[in-house]
């Protein structure tokens, strides 16, 4: 048995629920639709309640299991049944468990049993392309896996999708942009296996086009035209849709990266990734006391955004403030942010240096443009802050000038004083910053980690910048 | 009379030649012209001794005479005898005046009489387009502007003379790459005065072709593909030639703007700049001192270098040097020359700071190319300058690094230690640089005024960094 058949083997072995496990989630799943449908025919609503999801097609983790329970309703039942007394009827059904209401394009229910995340979610009974809702598609999804995966593949399917979570690029949700279940499940019918996936992913390149049901069969150029997209995945069940759409370039890239990697130096590690291990706040400190650059970071406190909502807001957020700091000179090193999904979120950026030489050179316009140049030489005029010029060099004009804002902070400060959507913060998240934020520099950055659970983590991983399974070459 | 009219005419009074200087500089020229012919008589060489240049044309200024005098040989004389005795004809025909042996194409003789510069120069008597060398051209310019110039224009010529000398856009030499003194004559005939040229001047554009004497009528694509420069004047009297090839685009901008400016405040000063006025060190320095940018400056000793060779070597290694400090991470604001064209020159760097953050991030490959991606990883693998990373951004690596060189003077040092050839600096300048210069910075480079006359002037225009007749709007 060659190493990466070892690896593989002792990965599937921790990975595949046992029979108990099975059992126990499946009663859990059984007992929750029985009582749904009960309900339902109390109500005299015809609805086809259905388990859907990695349970439905045999492909969850050991210990990771999520119950997605479908009610498929007929394309006559009014909407707002199903947002309003469909809801309360899956309350009914899942009395006693913890409960939280979720939006996707209607809302849902998710609940907690014993750990185990229960979804119930209704969508409409339609023929394929003639969707009323994001979700109809689903139950063709969960036909097209089962239908196709054999004891086998379900393992080559559990082993993709640990190996995406280890190296994070598992999750669909705004926060990862990375593969859906189903995205991990079609890869691997397509390429035949775990491993196949891998070697095909070491050779991608961007823009590939993968169609596994041949919908553009020798007109593969219309699918790039079409989507428009760094990785085109036909789905199988719906030509219109790319199934990879919510993958960005990073993580992409960082799978093709992981895939090479992997096959170069199989290990548990990157299915398993080893904790940071323990890292103390003096450690951290020094750690970024002799680093030589310059750390900021904006701790907001936030309310009533759910997760997919608050990433694009902090994604944004982010390359926006990112953009207007390297406008005014600044050489943005890194940009990322952190959440707890729950109330913090943190900002964070490193630079270069956050004290820039008090002299830039603005530059002015072609000396053939008659008006800007008055225009230019007016705005120049004995100014204070003009240092030298104006002077020509090629055919345009130049000046030196007192740099505005010398100071990274101070500059932030300033922009970010009343929400800073002028500076390019996403709307809800301007309304946050507007009520308050906590600007922090360098080591007092360290000080975070004392209220929020996880910061420290994320910084010691900040810090060090580089994949935990990426292997250091001699 | 306008303000326009009342400067012109009171700078023309200035610069036109009166009958006394006139005499006195047409006798010498004529004393010089009939030893010559004697002297070729006498070697039994035929040669038509001719007056060339602006004395001939009558487009001379006051206090700034140039004798131009031309030996016209038949194309069978051969070009050895040019190199060799001609020369000595030529010496012993102003025995008496110093005498400089100067090198265009083939050598020609320059001596001084009494401050009159006296240039002796061989050329070859050809039909227009069968140019021998590059001076055969000269008779033929002469006879051109000759007949097409009236006492009026004479007047219009010199006006745009000295203008084009008091605004530093005068001369071909590649010092300064600007307007020959046969341009603006074409320049002044095409367009039918001073005042016209520069009314047409400030609508120029890049690319602008003028074709006085309508070679290209009705074809100016064809001369705009076949000389590709940002300025393009046909030479009437040989469509093969631009006759303004020697202007840089710097040059052109600069007269675009400095004609503009005269025409909205006509006043002396663009004819007559004034004087610095005197700067005293103790304020150069304090200028440097409170100015908060970088300045560098590399004092080289240099002897056997004709002026534009010497500004050759000089503008290429300014380029080069700047964009090696560039391609380092340091911010060049400007970058300059200067010389006394006989043994100092001094090469003036400004920079937003001399002094570099200690991190840079570092671009490497996109994840797509594996090998790429394997030799990046093997590079930053474990070097103690590794910083943080790799990590992924967009489909690329980054590291984040310690800087090579955080310090520019050290930089410069190193780089130039050797002569600096493979940093870009020419080949001539190199090897006086190899023997040795001087590195100063900020304050220390006013200490070069106390050695090199004329440097003092150079750096305090070098700070003030704009034209002194720009005028400063409100």
């Amino acid at each position: 048995m060659t190493t990466l058949e070892a690896v593989c083997s002792k990965v599937l072995e921790r990975i595949t629920p046992g029979e108990e496990e099975r059992e126990r989630v499946l009663s859990l799943a059984q007992d929750i639709m029985g009582r749904l449908r009960a309900l339902l025919a109390e109500e005299g609503v015809w609805g086809e309640v259905r388990l859907e999801g990695s349970l439905a097609k045999d492909t969850w983790l050991s210990g990771e299991a999520d119950v997605d329970i479908f009610v498929r309703f007929k394309p006559d039942v009014p909407r707002r049944f199903l947002r309003t007394r469909f809801l309360e009827l899956a309350r009914e059904a899942t009395e006693g468990l913890k409960q939280v209401e979720r939006f996707a394009e209607h809302p849902y229910l998710e609940c907690y049993a014993d750990g185990i995340r229960v979804n119930i979610v209704p969508c409409y009974a339609v023929r394929p392309g003639e969707w009323l809702s994001a979700t109809d598609r689903t139950p063709y999804h969960t036909e097209y896996v089962k239908s196709r995966l054999d004891e086998r593949l379900k393992g080559e399917v559990r082993l993709l999708k640990k190996f995406m979570k280890g190296i994070g690029t598992y999750g669909a949700e705004l926060r990862v942009g990375g593969f859906s279940g189903y995205l991990c499940e079609v890869l691997a019918i397509h390429y035949g296996g775990f491993v196949e996936v891998l070697r095909a992913a070491s050779r991608w390149r961007r823009g590939i086009v993968l169609d596994p049901a041949g919908h553009y069969a020798g007109q593969e150029r219309e699918a790039t035209e079409l989507f428009r997209h760094h990785l085109i995945v036909i789905d199988p069940v719906d030509p219109g849709r790319n199934a990879a759409a919510s993958v960005s370039l990073e993580k992409m890239a960082l799978f093709v990266l992981a895939a090479r990697e992997f096959l170069r130096a199989p290990s548990e590690t990157f299915f398993f990734p080893e904790e940071p291990g323990p890292t103390s706040q003096e450690k951290l400190r020094a750690g970024i006391r002799s680093r030589g650059t310059s750390i900021l970071a904006i701790h907001v406190r936030f309310s009533d955004m759910v997760p997919d909502i608050l990433w694009g807001q902090l994604w944004r957020t982010t390359r926006a403030l990112s953009n207007m700091l390297k406008n005014e000179g600044f050489r943005v090193l890194r940009a990322t942010a952190w959440s707890d999904e729950i109330s913090n979120c943190v900002l964070m950026f490193e630079l270069e240096t956050a004290h820039l030489p008090p002299v830039e050179k603005h530059v002015g316009p072609p000396v053939w443009l008659e008006e800007h140049v008055e225009r230019f030489l007016r705005k120049n005029a004995g100014k204070p802050d003009l240092v030298c010029g104006p002077f020509i060099e090629g055919d345009r004009l130049y000046v030196l000038k007192r740099r505005r804002w010398a100071d990274a902070a101070e500059l932030l400060r300033e922009r970010l004083k009343n929400g800073g959507e002028d500076a390019g913060v996403a709307r809800l998240l301007a309304k946050h910053i507007a009520e308050g934020f906590t600007l922090l520099l360098d080591e007092e950055v360290v000080r975070l980690s004392e209220g929020l659970k996880g910061f420290e983590e994320f910084l010691a991983d900040f810090l060090l910048g580089r994949p935990r399974w990426l292997a250091r070459r001699s």
